[in-house]
């Protein structure tokens, strides 16, 4: 029997003839098996979106929707204040964006993924998360949500029957109740560690906290933040570890 | 036998807070059948779209896709020179997006009219008429495009098999070729007296062009700008004079 | 001796074609004493900061500028979580760009006052206040700020010896302590109230809170916004009220 | 007697996270001796442009304002028709904003310089120059525009007596008439062959055209654009070239 597990980041951060650092997509995209697409209010053009989209298709990875909140110059991870209602029609209007791109392309979308302080929103705020999921529960049955076990967005997701698929952050910290500690800026991380930890979270279902406890971790699919830094040498590693581990790397 | 013809307007053309003198989108939506819906490019937030596409839904009115350039502050009627790649896919991520929205309020897409310069800019321009109905015919060939008859999207449309709805310009001045003659700005009209030149298109099928020639045209749809001063009196004397005369106002 | 006091409003709160509901600035610019005006980030592009820099030339209101959060769908009215320094920046920016357009005019920038979710975030956040605050005793030594009195930055402003200018919020309501009671929609008001609720602001320094008592206020300034439904209303009557009781209108 | 040339190169052009390819501002900042500093419409918010400030007064760079047009996604490469009323507003936006920030940090703006397609709208359309120029001969009578020698915006800066500082295009070709060869995308160039065609210039005061005719050339600066592919590269070899042969860069 195979350990078969998801690897995905967030691709097409771009916008026009701007890119964050080095345009590392072209690097990354044949190492993960699913991409989170911005779609438009925090990063991705339309042009940008096609090429993303026929990127991913190049190396066979699924392709999802990235939604951020409007808010190009911060990058989508500065909270917005609003009401929950104009949140979720602008979820759903970058959705649609990138499903008429992807179905011009020919491919099917396969999942939603929030991104930077909308994640963090639904993952936190109720009443956003049960709009959210109910709109989708309409628009996207079928579409399985990525996001944090136990999280607002997590529970809003089960009662409408939308299926989640739950993360694991290879370069992020934990904290002793299993939730990720967000930082501001992530700093360096050493590639060996991480694939150390990926393949422990994948092969013993567990993480070391920030505080030295084990903490027990349920996931399907493994995120690495493409802009985390050095994240083209994070994902080669995490990759070849698993590679090599015998760990299948899929979507779900 | 009745006599049936469309009779559409642009709708939905604010963005958050703002509108465009009046908002007289409310008194306009009864008395069409076919609304053309800004979609976030040049107006036309995601809130704005909902209940653009709410209040058409109220009245029965069929919904269209209305793309633009990327220009709020100039409401998509600058020109904007780019590829033309680009601007079919701003014009897809457009009707995608709305097209999602519209899904989540259960109704169909009814049509494809672009906007402003970026309409004039298919009327013209053979490779991106050409390279947009392409790709429409891939994402959308069941489709109305709403244009000019004889334009160069007109043309490039009945290649690829895409229906038309070609449209007569109440609002607009004609010259003798029966192509309209664009200004910068129109000006106050009589209602009355654009009544009578609707009446005798819908009736004789002719128009009398600015020099006094007697035009012959052909169309399927009444065209009046929701942002020409006065529109909305100018709709109603229309409509009111449609009904007296037996003409069915009803979408294509 | 006469009582003479300052009547300020929002201006050129427009962008390219559109307004806010009826565009009333024509209207309520011969009515003020000072006009906040719109610098490109919330609203006013920079021919509608022009435009209403001539308007407020004519009638001899003295001009200030009116920096928000960068969030034109929103009007800056939601609030956006960034560094102080950020903010600072862009406030100063958008300070230049309409300083540069007075310029041009030949008009002197008169007073400084935050919009919306900015202005309230700067009554609340000592950091950005103070932060704001220093960067403007380097840039604008000689404008003052328009502000809550007792708010974090009126005490900012003293400690860099910046001029401030306290506010009397006509269309808004009073708590015990002094404070204005925020809602987030200003229902329509009866002009002859809120003039009497002037009045006696004016003469009495006093304003009877929503629980009724009767609590003690001091001002420099009168503030009705713009955007008040029924506001040309409110103006017209207040400043009647004024004229008819011999107090002067006019700017610090 | 010392040769004496400047060396400008377009600065901060990123926008929030983003950047062009590599950021090299900090690599080429220390070799030029003016920088064009994007103010906010094709690139630059007003944190990068603050930070771009510091950059170059650390390194004793003179700074000029680059206002481009309202185009984020096209970089403002794009050509948007508009009128020159709204054309001349938006540069003295750009310009005042810069100017802000320039005075927060203690620095005076040394020149002004405007961004691709709106540079080149500026050296075709003469109503556009001459309605620029006028406007900039109120606000910023001390400030030369750099140009190309014998366009539109050159002739009209001399009308009004504003100082015009003519540029050599190190990496651009030249035709026959000493006009620059625009093309579409700057192709990598030789930096050795470049460095030899800037000393030609500066010490034969010629050109070899594309044709192989030598052409005569005058000037006060050399232009070498950021986004060049290897602008790093081309600008330290030519920086070497200019400094080895005893020829000093210095703002004029």
């Amino acid at each position: 029997m195979t350990l078969k597990i998801d690897l995905n980041s967030d691709m097409g951060e771009g916008f026009g003839v701007w890119s964050i650092g080095d345009d590392v997509d072209r690097d990354i995209m044949p190492l993960i098996s699913s991409a989170n697409i911005a779609a438009g209010f925090h990063a991705g053009d339309p042009s940008t979106m096609i090429e993303t989209l026929r990127l991913a298709s190049r190396h066979g990875v699924c392709v999802g929707v990235h939604p951020g909140f409007r808010d190009l110059v911060g990058f989508g991870r500065r909270h917005i204040s609003a009401p929950a209602d104009e949140l979720v029609n602008d979820a759903l209007y970058q959705l649609g964006a990138l499903r008429e791109l992807a179905n011009l392309e020919g491919l099917k979308m396969h999942h939603f993924k929030l991104h930077g302080a909308l994640f963090m929103h639904a993952a936190r705020d109720q009443e956003f998360a049960e709009k959210l999921t109910s709109a989708l529960a309409i628009v996207a049955p079928d579409l399985p949500i990525y996001c944090l076990a136990n999280s607002a967005i997590d529970h809003a997701a089960k009662k409408v029957d939308l299926r989640r698929v739950h993360e694991f952050y290879a370069d992020r910290d934990y904290d002793d109740e299993g939730n990720i500690v967000f930082v501001r800026k992530v700093k360096q991380l050493n590639p060996e560690l991480v694939a150390q930890k990926v393949l422990r979270a994948c092969q013993n279902k567990e993480v070391e906290a920030v505080s030295g406890k084990i903490v027990t971790v349920k996931f399907d699919s493994i995120c690495i933040h493409s802009d985390t830094p050095g994240s083209l040498s994070l994902i080669r590693t995490v990759r070849a570890a698993l590679d090599n581990a015998g760990i299948e790397v899929a979507a779900p």
